[in-house]
C-alpha cells in the first residue's frame, strides 16, 4: 500500500478498513528505549512472538541519553545497599514516594514498585548490567566516578525524613562518567538480540488498528516509505517516550518549556504514543506536569548558600533535590530567584551557568546590585545566620550539615529562568495505566490490547517537587517489563 | 430500543449501528444552563432548527446558582460603564485578561471576547436582562444591592495596573441580594420558549453518535427511560458544564478538590461533556485546573491585614482578587495560612468561617498562640507596618488605599484548607475548542459537526490565580452564542 499523507496518531485505523495484514506477531512494542527494551524483554521469556518498532536508526531512546540511574531499594536492601550498611524497608520507601508525590501519587504503582524493587535490580544484573558495591558520599546529581549508590532525592531533608527513615536509592551503573544510558541500552540491546525478538529499525508507528468494538488489534507503521499492518495478536505496547521534542503539545501543556529550559530527550519523544493511546480512549492524566531543573551542584559548597525570591524572602531548604528547588523557584510570585552565597563557599558551578548580578562586603551593597530591597534581605541573611549559629533553621528546617553563619563578602547568581541559568525539562504527563501497564479510559475502563510503558504512560514520578534521579529510567524498566509480561499473558485473539 | 447499560459517554455509537433516527433536528444542544441556553437563541435566530436536551427538570444549570455576573468591557465602555464615567478600552481588557491568564491564555479567544464584549452586553439588554446605570464602590464578591458595576478582579492591584489602565468590569444585575443567577436564567429560558425551538427536559445525553470518518452526526440520550438516536443535520453543542460533581474525575485530575472545598456547581456537573468530547478525539485541557477560592471579604477592612503562611511570610498583596490569595495561599510550602489582622479592623467574615487561633497584645504573645515563629513575625509585621506608615509596600507592592500600620492588639485567623475556613471551588479545564466552539483534538484538528461551550470547553477562565468573577458566565453566554451561530451556519449533512 502506498503511504497515505492524512493518517495520523490521533485516529485510529478501524479494523474494516484493513485490507490485509502485512506482518503478524504476539506483541509488537513501539519504541526501542529502556522501557521497550524491557517490555521486549520480558514479553520473550514468557513465550510471545516479539516485534520492536524503533524510529531510529539503532535503539536507545532517551534511556541512552540519561546517566541511566535507577532508583531501586526496599525489601532489606539491594545487593549494594546492603554492601554499603543500609537495610532500606519497603515501608520506608513507599512511605517516602508516597509523600513525594503528593495528592497526585499512583498509590499502586509505588507500591508494587517498592515490592518488588530489589527483584528489579537483580533482574537488571543478571541482564548484564553491572554495580560496584559502593557508595558515593558527596551531594551531587549523579556519580561521575564508577561508584554506584547515591542519594538523588530529598530523603534527608525535611519534611520527608520526619515521614521515613532516609535511605539512598540511587544506583549508578559501574562505569566512570556519565556514560550510564549508553551502557545500559548496550546491556539490554544484547538481551534483546539474544532472543528470538525481531527488531524493525527506522520503523515509524503511524496510527493504531482497532476494532469498532475499541480492542486494539495491530497498528500501523511506515518502512522503507511503506504503510504496513501489523497485527499484534496479545497486544500493542507503547513505549515511544514523551512529549518534549513536540512544541505543539508543549505550548498547549507545558507553555514553560517552549522557549527557556533544556529538553532533556530525543527527537522521538515527541508525542505519538500518546496520541495513540489517547485516539482509543486512554486518558491523559497530568499532562501539565513536568520535570524541569536548576542543576546547582556540584560544587556541594553551594548548599551552603540561600535561594531568595525578588522579595528578598527564603523559599526553600537548600539541601533538598535540586528540581524540588527548581519547582519551588519557578512558583515564587514574579519568577525571580537568586542564590546568595558567602565568598567563601563558591565555586564555579559545574552545569549550571548562572550569572553573578551582584558581590557586596556588605549586605546593602549587595542588595542594590541586584535590586533586592536591602532591608529585607538584611533581615533574611541576618536572621538565617543567626539560627545557623546554633544548627537550627526554623522555618524550612535544612539539615545541621548545611548551616553555618553566612559571611561577607557575598555574591549573588541570578537563577532566574530566562536569565542564563541552565534549567533542564522534561515532560510527565501520559496515559493512565494500571500497574500491568494496561491502559485506561477517563472512566477507568480496560482497552483491550493496548499497554503503555516510559514516559507514555504517567508513572511514579509525577511532579518537579517530588522527583528523584533514578525514578524515570527505574519507572520505564520495571513498568516496562511488567508490560512486556502482561501482554505476553493476554489471551490470543483469533 | 430499550436501555442498554452498557452505553458510555467515553464510547461513541458508530453511525452503522443506529438502526434508525428517533429525532431529527439541525443542531442538538446539551444542557440548559447560560451557555446552553445562548447557543440556542442565537441558532434559532440563526434559522436552524433547535433542539436542547437538559438532564434536569427544569432549566438553570450552575448559572441559576451563580450571581451571574458577567465580566463586560472595552470598547469604550458598556452603557453602564460609560454612565458611571469609565471610558473602558479593548486593549486594557485584552492586556488585562492575557496577563492574568498567565502563559495558559488563549490569545485568540481572549481578543475575540474583548472586541465583542460590548455588544453582549447589549444582546443581553436586548434579551431583557436589568443592568442599573451605577457602581457598587466596596471591595466586595458580588453586589448585593442592585447596583451593577463593580471591580470583580485584579485590575487595580500589583502587577496587573503596571500592565493596563485599570476598570472595573463585573455588571450584576438590577436585583438585590445574590439573586442574579436565578433572574438572568429566567429571562433566557424566556427567550427559548418564545422561539420555536424544542426542549426537552429530563433528558440524559448518553453518547455522541459518529460516523467511521470521525464526523459527529447526533448523539443517543435517554427520555422517559428509553434511548432515542437524534440526528443532528448542523451539529451537537456540549455545554454540559464542568466536573466537580464527578469525584473520580476530581480524585484523577485535582484531587485537591476532592475533600474540603465546597463545590460550586450543579448536581449534572460530572463531566459527561467533556467524556462525549473527548470520545471522538476532542483534547482535553488543563484538567487540573481550577477554580478556588478563600472569600475573606467583606467585610473590606480584614483587607488592611496581611495573609502570612506557616514560615510567618508575607506571600500576596492582600488588596487583589479572592481567588488569587486562595491560589497563592494554597501554593505555600506546608500549606499553612493565616490572616492577621488589628483587632481595630477586625470585623467577622461573612463568608469564610475562619477559626480565630490567635490574639495577643504583644507579636510574640500572638506568634506563640498560633505556632509560628515570633522572631520572623515579629520581623514581618514591623516591616510591613514601618513601610506602610509611609503608604509603601516595597515587596508585594499592595495598594496605598490598603496601607496603614497594624497596631496591638492583634488577632490571626487561621485560613489553611481543612482547619474550618470555607473554601470554595469549580472545575476549569475543559475541551479545546476554537473561539467558534468547534472541538479540535490534540493536533488541532476539527471534529466535524462538534461544539461545546462554558465549562466543558476550556474557556477564558483558566487559572484560580488570574480569576475575575463574572468571567464563567460571560464566557459561557459570550461563546455559548458563538457556538449557535457556527453550528447554524454549518452546511446540513444530508
Amino acid at each position: 500500500m502506498p503511504s497515505s499523507p492524512k493518517i495520523r496518531p490521533s485516529r485510529p485505523r478501524l479494523v474494516s478498513d484493513v485490507a490485509e495484514w502485512d506482518m503478524e506477531t504476539d506483541v509488537a512494542i513501539v519504541g526501542f528505549g529502556g522501557a521497550g527494551a524491557c517490555a521486549a524483554i520480558e514479553a520473550s521469556d514468557a513465550g510471545a512472538r516479539v516485534t520492536l518498532f524503533e524510529v531510529a536508526s539503532a535503539s536507545g531512546g532517551s534511556t541512552a541519553l540519561s546517566s541511566a540511574e535507577v532508583y531501586l531499594g526496599g525489601g532489606g536492601g539491594t545487593r549494594v545497599q546492603q554492601a554499603c550498611g543500609y537495610a532500606d524497608s519497603t515501608e520506608d520507601m513507599f512511605q517516602y514516594l508516597m509523600a513525594a508525590g503528593g495528592d497526585i501519587a499512583d498509590e499502586a504503582k509505588v507500591r508494587l514498585y517498592c515490592e518488588e524493587s530489589t527483584e528489579h535490580f537483580d533482574w537488571l544484573v543478571a541482564m548484564g548490567a553491572p554495580y560496584k558495591d559502593s557508595e558515593y558520599k558527596e551531594r551531587a546529581i549523579m556519580a561521575l566516578t564508577d561508584d554506584c549508590l547515591l542519594y538523588t532525592g530529598s530523603e534527608k531533608c525535611w519534611p520527608f525524613r520526619d515521614v521515613a527513615e532516609p535511605c539512598p536509592r540511587g544506583h549508578n551503573l559501574e562505569v566512570e562518567g556519565d556514560n550510564g544510558g549508553p551502557l545500559l541500552m548496550k546491556i539490554l540491546t544484547e538481551q534483546v538480540e539474544k532472543r528470538s525478538i525481531q527488531v524493525e529499525y527506522n520503523a515509524r508507528a503511524l496510527t493504531l488498528i482497532a476494532s469498532e468494538e475499541g480492542e486494539v488489534l495491530g497498528l500501523v507503521v511506515r518502512i522503507d516509505g511503506e504503510e504496513r499492518n501489523v497485527r499484534a495478536h496479545r497486544g500493542v505496547i507503547l513505549c515511544a517516550g514523551g512529549f518534549v521534542m513536540n512544541p505543539d503539545m508543549l505550548a498547549q501543556y507545558c507553555p514553560r518549556l517552549v522557549e527557556g529550559p533544556m529538553p532533556i530527550g530525543n527527537p522521538g519523544d515527541t508525542g505519538t504514543g500518546l496520541l495513540m493511546g489517547q485516539s482509543v480512549g486512554g486518558a491523559l492524566l497530568h499532562m501539565d506536569q513536568h520535570f524541569i531543573t536548576l542543576p546547582y551542584y556540584p560544587p556541594s559548597s553551594l548548599t551552603y548558600g540561600i535561594f531568595v525570591n525578588g522579595q528578598a524572602q527564603r523559599f526553600i531548604n537548600e539541601d533538598c533535590y535540586h528540581s524540588r528547588i527548581a519547582s519551588r523557584a519557578l512558583d515564587q510570585l514574579g519568577g525571580k530567584t537568586y542564590l546568595i552565597v558567602s565568598a567563601d563557599d563558591y565555586d564555579h558551578p559545574s552545569f549550571m551557568n548562572a550569572p553573578i548580578v551582584g558581590t557586596g562586603e556588605t549586605i546593602e551593597e549587595l542588595a542594590e546590585e541586584v535590586g533586592l530591597n536591602s532591608g529585607m534581605l538584611r533581615h533574611t541573611i541576618e536572621f538565617y545566620s543567626e539560627h545557623a549559629a546554633r544548627g537550627e533553621d526554623p522555618l524550612f528546617h535544612k539539615s545541621a550539615e548545611w548551616l553555618k553563619p553566612m559571611a561577607a563578602p557575598y555574591a549573588a547568581l541570578d537563577c532566574t529562568l530566562g536569565e542564563g541559568a541552565i534549567y533542564a525539562a522534561f515532560t510527565l504527563g501520559g496515559l493512565d495505566t494500571r500497574p500491568t501497564g494496561e491502559v485506561l479510559t477517563t472512566e477507568k475502563e480496560l482497552i483491550p490490547g493496548l499497554y503503555a510503558a516510559g514516559r507514555t504512560a504517567c508513572g511514579i514520578p509525577r511532579t518537579a517537587a517530588g522527583y528523584a534521579s533514578g525514578l524515570s529510567v527505574g519507572d520505564a524498566t520495571f513498568f516496562g517489563r511488567a508490560a512486556g509480561r502482561a501482554s505476553a499473558g493476554r489471551p490470543p485473539e483469533v
